[in-house]
């Protein structure tokens, strides 16, 4: 019955890689907490560059910097 | 003033359902609660069925399968 | 498969409301989407007065006015 | 370590407004709490119109009227 | 940088299962997507039976069945 | 109408610094995007040291080894 939700920057994750992340999540919740994967849900928030900010500057100025 | 966030599948939902949804889950809140409708905030978040993962699996993969 | 969640000041709400809030907007999600209640999740939070803030104000100091 | 989520209409704010509201509650966080800001994250949610409810309503159809 | 939010039941957890989730869902996201665990964050929830809801009914009321 | 959500450890913040750093956010939102505070809501959550983690760790374990 258990609820993720992950946000990370839109840069480039795959299908996969996100279809991966969602299977892994909720494997440990089984494997650490008897969790029943059949009503475990996750949903991925892929969050533009210019609207995630880290020490008060976008990732976009970070990214330029670079 | 109450914060109801609600998190469905990207699936066709029409403007209209998304509007009775709205209205819904506030009167809900006033009927219930007695809370103040003018300061009650509902948002919905319609997520990629990529984004959505359910029994370790994503909804795109899932609705393949039917 | 929708997400729910509802944050509401913490004044007194009963477990019974609480119950009612979770069936009425799970039946909303069926009438109005046609969602499936079994993997429907609704999540409410109940927010101490101090930690609430509208109108750039606690709701703690609100509720002195009044 | 904080983690701030601003969920706003998208109803044209500029990238370098978001960038300054970044900046700017990063700052209070230090200010106020004295925060490490390198590991504080913002993150803002634009939501669509259609999707943001106010007294049981849509933001869509409240700009309607006015 | 990415942020991750688990809700789940407060059904019996431990700090050590918690600490080993935390641990495992950082390192997911180093794994499959190359993120840097310095700055991701992970924040667990535990949320009352008598706030969660499955099927339009308490996880209170659903354990009081079995 | 904006919504904020403020995420921080429980490690002492006093209810005057909460009711400043509402204030402060609110005020923000006003002065950069000229939004209405008051339709504003700002909710603090103050997360326990073993339900958060950074680098893979609690908090609670990194503050034992300050």
């Amino acid at each position: 019955m258990p609820y993720v939700n992950i946000k990370i920057t839109k840069e480039g994750a795959t299908a996969e890689q996100k279809a991966r992340l969602i299977q892994g999540v909720t494997q440990l919740l089984v494997d650490i907490l008897g969790k029943n994967p059949k009503t475990t849900i996750v949903v991925i928030d892929e969050v533009d560059t210019d609207h995630w900010g880290i020490g008060g500057e976008t990732v976009t100025s970070l990214r330029r910097k670079r």
